[in-house]
């Protein structure tokens, strides 16, 4: 990283960089998943996307709720949830100085749970497996939230 | 904090880290708020997600629509449309070295703003409570965007 | 900027703030646009919300669904899908220091999209307009990522 950034290439704060990263790109992804979704299964939330796919079907009936793409959003809206207030209090939790093994454990067991999550609730796998995954990110964020307060705390 | 952030340890970065991760972790409790609630109306958005209550019912009948948690989904809603811009364009403002002061100001009103709605959201109390507090915090976000943009413009 | 950012008043640092903080407002507008349209419309999503309007109808049939109202969220939940990772994955990327050209490129041909996305939305333009602006976003972010992943990586 070029002279800009001197002061926070870390070790913690490259490693912070990577998993946020990575983890918002795994976000990112499931708009993708939404729209494969609903072109290969002619399901639209808007009457001018129906001209994307041919049909024979009278088009009003591709505006239309359906239980899958229903599914993939919802698992959107969580990793909305949960991702951004991770990226916000990792960073600055990157710049508390913390060691690097107790970063890379809160920034692998943060990402690791949101992979899982993704997986248990796209395919619906039993619960509490994606319940789990939903607490094990959101205990890793406050662990962080909590050093950030215990170490920065200016009211 | 440590070495790696001598250059932001000014008062301001550690006021703005204090509050944004406050007002973030207010966000997080909704998704514990739409959990509980859920668990204790047995209202589920997933038809694996039944199997976490104890029931007599039909399960399939618990995959259903409660307004009491599609209000508190508004709510959580309303939170990351408004405390995500907040906590961006905290970040840049609190670098464009602001008053302590007027700082302070700002987070203090927003992140009260934000209290408030939420307890007006979710106590569905009568208008314009809701309407003002969000008003409240939509105006400090914009003053500190203001701040930024007359202090860093370059397109 | 003062002194608490020398380390980050490069141009490509400048250029982000600007235009990061310009879409967030866009984006923030979006809920001004919904409010509009609620109010004008006479569209609410909360009973306690029908005392905003004078009106001589039942205000139990205020509290209801309507076609222009919900496009107008989904076009600002696409924008929560879409700024968000831009910003954060901008801000690690003007980290990297890069080239101003490339930086401004990067970060025009974004926000760009974004507006032409709206107005595509929200006017119901034919497709595939509205897909192009999307993905024109999409492909600036995750060439911003590539960047950050290739400069920082450490996992």
């Amino acid at each position: 990283m070029a002279e800009v950034v001197h002061m926070i290439d870390s070790e913690v704060f490259l490693a912070f960089s990577t998993y946020a990263t990575i983890v918002i790109l795994k976000m990112m992804l499931m708009s993708l998943v939404t729209s494969y979704y609903r072109l290969t299964k002619q399901v639209f939330a808007n009457m001018e996307d129906t001209t994307l796919v041919k049909t024979t079907e009278d088009r009003k009936k591709l505006v239309r709720i359906d239980p899958d793409v229903e599914r993939v959003r919802r698992c959107h809206q969580n990793d909305l949830e949960n991702i951004v207030p991770f990226v916000v209090i990792g960073l600055l939790y990157s710049l508390t100085g913390p060691d690097l093994s107790s970063a890379l454990l809160h920034f692998r067991v943060f990402v690791g749970s949101r992979f899982i999550h993704t997986v248990t609730y796209v395919m619906a796998l039993p619960q509490p497996s994606r319940g789990l995954s939903f607490g094990v990110g959101l205990l890793a964020t406050m662990s962080m939230a909590y050093r950030v307060l215990t170490t920065v705390f200016f009211l």
